[in-house]
């Protein structure tokens, strides 16, 4: 458990620091015979590439670049390695502050562990390392479609605003063009302008917001997830609440569940077309940690960006006295937007080693 | 990824059906030299256990064995085999309705998956199963207190009554006590009776009620949790998520912090008795995924008990018609009072498993 | 990596010691809707248990108890957990010389690494865990079965006398009648008698002698393997070299590919009922790391055992002086023939979770 | 188990193929606080590069490039990313043979396992993807060097001509002079002239040989090695077996202990300088599975290289004709010296792992 790997048989190893020479990921291994290209990476990348009046100021093309995998536009079953240069880096905004640990970062915590950090924008702990888990994630998206699963996740909350929209009853495509047009990536509009409107304000305070991402799969096969530790809401949870700044994951009714009673919870059991189907999906598509057919329905919870212009007590690590921080840089005053594909990513990375563990997803695309 | 073991160098694998002959685990391996007697597991079986007038009327002494890795009172280094034989089990209870899928349980994605199931209250997905968690859990626990390390788990809310204690102001030890004298589990004796008074009325009208479990963990070394994906928290929800009924996992402010401000959520930092220490503890314990020395504080979101004796809509599975079923049987009304010790197993399994890693906790306490 | 556990999607973990109340295993997990009995395994168990002239005269029934994960004589796809009981244990026999390190055995190592062992009969480190290996290696064999592959192991070597049979040219299930007509296991009944003399030799010195164990897999489907570091052979390397007494391991010309050229050692490719074949099996099988069809062959280096009635020199940890031992006790002049059924076992456990990984054993055998 | 990660606490992850763009791997993660320069893994690449009469006359600068991990100098406790870039690719050498299976090759099961296969030059089967195992093997190498442990390859055997150099008499360092100094690596320079005699006289016929390479390991601390499956002597089996080439694997006496009495190949137990020590070393440093503190010693069989010019059988995969096949490109007729760092690279690898478990190497060089 050195912690840059996850997943079973589809395993992904990430690497690199905020403003290292690049990020980059390890993909081991997507099945052979699909098509894939820097182009199906890079329009991922490209959702969650700071950019717009409400996120970082930073400049990254963030051009993916396959290194290994790929054979004349299809992969072989061998490791697909990419990497992103970071070209915008600006070490020199963070030597000022190098010695005073950031409130709600893990300045102090890496320097706990290891002695030492790297205290250029958080190094290893910089969300920076999400470009290689999205890079990762868009193989995994492209396998999703092969076998008619789609995934989407747009903003659920933002500071307050909720978006109360009923995701079962929709197509997955107009949500994601919905949320995809506004840069809060809210589906409702007349939320996503009130959301605006909150970071905004959050903005010129210097100070940021959270919010709650959601992430929805449908077409799911029933029977994905093992019995008891790698449950498939388990593995989701795990890793999710990797992801920087998750402080809570929920599935399905999530924690209001809490003030429901058994009769309302439980999800009516009903036939469809001769099949079996369920009349609500309290249980988010996820029943004893196995998938029901339904939506896999899955909720983040993000903290309010740490990087904050407002000054915080902190203390100097060098000199061991009481003192003052404002942390400059060019930092997103509400991440949430941007985690989405995040979320995305991780999500649609378990369900797909999920099917390579189920079988459903074979070794080789070529004998379908 | 078979499943049932959890953890890198403190590995727990459990293994038993509900109505099977046992169940039990294997814990590969406690470090040598821990003095260990099947009375430190019984204790937490103890508090597991069915019993009282607001739980399962299954009657079972639930009596550990220890099987191996213990000679002469200590633990060798080598795996603890332990069982407790299932004496009270009933099958024929579920006869009946074997063929009808119950809602909210895994009967129809066990049948997915498997083509088969074993339909005697639950197999393998019965929370029966926690028994093996509590039994390898009270390992953990008990290295934690030879680290000095206190783990302590309550009811935070059941139906709508939430306990609004401060934990961090508190003796965990007063907490434990406190929480232990009655029936739900809650260390606030007026929210405990109101608790108390919302089961037996779902108890009364054959239906059930959910809550909220909170663990904390006090004098975590900073230090522990690996970067990236084997985050502390990320293994936490990891661990937590994977026990039967639980819909959500928070960290610290949990979700709540989707509503406050990066000023307001983050810890400010300040030296006490010359150390870093923080004045709040939004972060539950736990910053860029790894500890910061404050408590770790988990939450979990338990659903409403899925059997309940009100008529339910479902599916005969075997003629494939719409019909309805009532679960009879021992069920608990709430299971969140007996969900406590199971989520204190978890996360104690966490901890230590990560001191393990880390080398805090050796291969053998005899140098130490 | 704890140590007791092996496999991927058929996990085993072992664990108990040689005179600790009984030994065991847990198999996580075979796919559901095999057929499974106390007796599948028993005889396997029959294969490996001491008795006859040449060997230890502990008298363990070695009965297994099946006590979860089937249901109806059907495997459920949950954790297969196994156990025999110790029943003839006699560790009084050790007491004398608990305090002197025997050489060839753990006893040194366990010490240094966890400060303290089980002086009982080696503990952990006796070859009575393998018990364990030969119960879950006996599913995986059923299971190999299921697909029409067949596993036979055998004494290639004991004592300088070499079995000299080209196993390519035979049927296997006359191989396995041949050797296990025997009490050394050589399917050659000339070479049988001759090595049968020299462990009768060797037993009435008091000392032991060694030998080469023999595995072949015959209609192992071509592509099972995983590129680079998850090689079949090296899997297989991993699985046998952790046998007790194993000190060297190879696959098909193995050592002796070292004397050979290139166009001698390459396995000519050729064309059998329309199908790629090979001339010669030099391979053992396995090219790349990958399974070509051909017979998988390995062999395995076993020691003579270490547990011999002749004065050795050694060290009184206790009182850390130079003193002489002589191992007394109910041992195995020679352990190769006892070694076959465990070399098998483990051969087994590594096809059986390729062949879950690539697929070709799916999680139910309901749907075949 | 996607096959290209190996280690658990220092997991190494490689990539590429011999023809693609680059190779590299990411090493997750030496600990914090170790000077880390480029020099410092040139050194080893430079070790394994082709050159010389003896080998290929592929020309590769082999520069590696490190592209996270390290600040100021000095490892984080994060990935080392790693990579060469593919300079002297010539795949158009491959074109036409594409369609023929190369014997010895895994050509034939890389298109069984994925139903396609980078026919350029082996593609990830390649032995130029041990580039990137001796990059990471450099680190542990340079780690090992930290705690004052040796370890050196040499050549034991090519074509029939051995050297019989007593490793245990002699100065680590002094071997590795000698057996640096020659073109293949044999520390007996008579013996090497014999060896080089020999591999010229294959390479003129168009034909290659094997041989064998032998790695020890000096002062080792005792108790590395987990117990049953993760023995020491198991992991560096499927560490070494792995390798390209190799078909066997041995620890100390290997497969010469089949012609040895217990007698004779238990070592007798004594004091040295009031410590335990071995009079001799048949054990090869491993007893149990974990290490006594003697030198471990490994030996590999490496087969003749596969690719020779002399015309062989194949099958055009195509056409599935029969045919013959003549193999050209840069091949080295004798891969034994080139593979002398490899197998120490992987045996590195799997001490460190086994001291970061053991918790003797820290997590943090920095408090040391």
């Amino acid at each position: 458990m050195p912690g840059s790997s996850f997943g079973e048989l589809f395993r992904v190893t990430t690497w690199g620091e905020s403003h290292g020479r690049a990020v980059g990921c390890v993909v081991d291994s997507p099945p052979a015979g699909l098509e894939l290209s820097e182009e199906d990476i890079q329009k991922e990348l490209d959702r969650r590439k700071p950019g717009g009046k409400l996120s970082s100021k930073r400049k990254e093309a963030d051009r993916v670049e396959i290194l290994s995998g790929v054979f004349e536009g299809m992969t072989m079953g061998t490791p697909v390695s990419m990497l992103v240069w970071n070209r915008d880096a600006r070490p020199e905004a963070y030597e000022p502050i190098k010695d005073l640990i950031r409130p709600g970062h893990a300045d102090y915590t890496y320097l706990a562990k290891f002695g030492v950090r790297d205290w250029r924008g958080g190094g290893r702990a910089s969300a920076r390392e999400t470009v290689a888990r999205v890079a990762a994630g868009a193989i995994a998206k492209k396998l999703l479609g092969c076998f008619g699963i789609e995934i989407v996740g747009f903003t659920r909350e933002i500071a307050g605003i909720r978006c109360e929209i009923d995701v079962r009853e929709e197509d997955l495509k107009k949500i994601f063009e919905r949320a995809e047009s506004n840069p809060v990536r809210c589906p409702e509009s007349d939320k996503a302008e009130l959301m605006a409107k909150k970071v905004e304000e959050a903005m010129k305070q210097g100070n940021s917001v959270g919010g709650v991402v959601e992430v929805v799969v449908r077409n799911v096969p029933p029977g994905l997830g093992e019995p008891v530790f790698d449950k498939l809401d388990a593995r989701i949870a795990y890793a999710v609440m990797g992801i920087p700044a998750v402080k809570g994951v929920e599935i399905g009714s999530g924690f209001s569940c809490v003030r429901m009673m058994g009769s309302e919870h439980n999800d009516p059991i009903v036939l469809r077309s001769g099949c079996v189907a369920f009349e609500t999906n309290n249980a988010g598509g996820i029943l004893g940690g196995i998938s029901n057919g339904d939506d896999v329905v899955v909720r983040a919870a993000i903290k309010p960006t740490p990087s904050i212009s407002i000054p915080q007590k902190t203390v100097n690590i060098r000199t061991m006295e009481e003192t003052e921080i404002v942390v400059k840089g060019r930092h997103d005053p509400c991440i949430v937007p941007r985690a989405v594909p995040v979320v995305e990513a991780m999500v649609a990375i378990c369900i797909v080693d999920f099917m390579m563990i189920q079988g459903i997803i074979p070794r080789t695309l070529l004998d379908l």
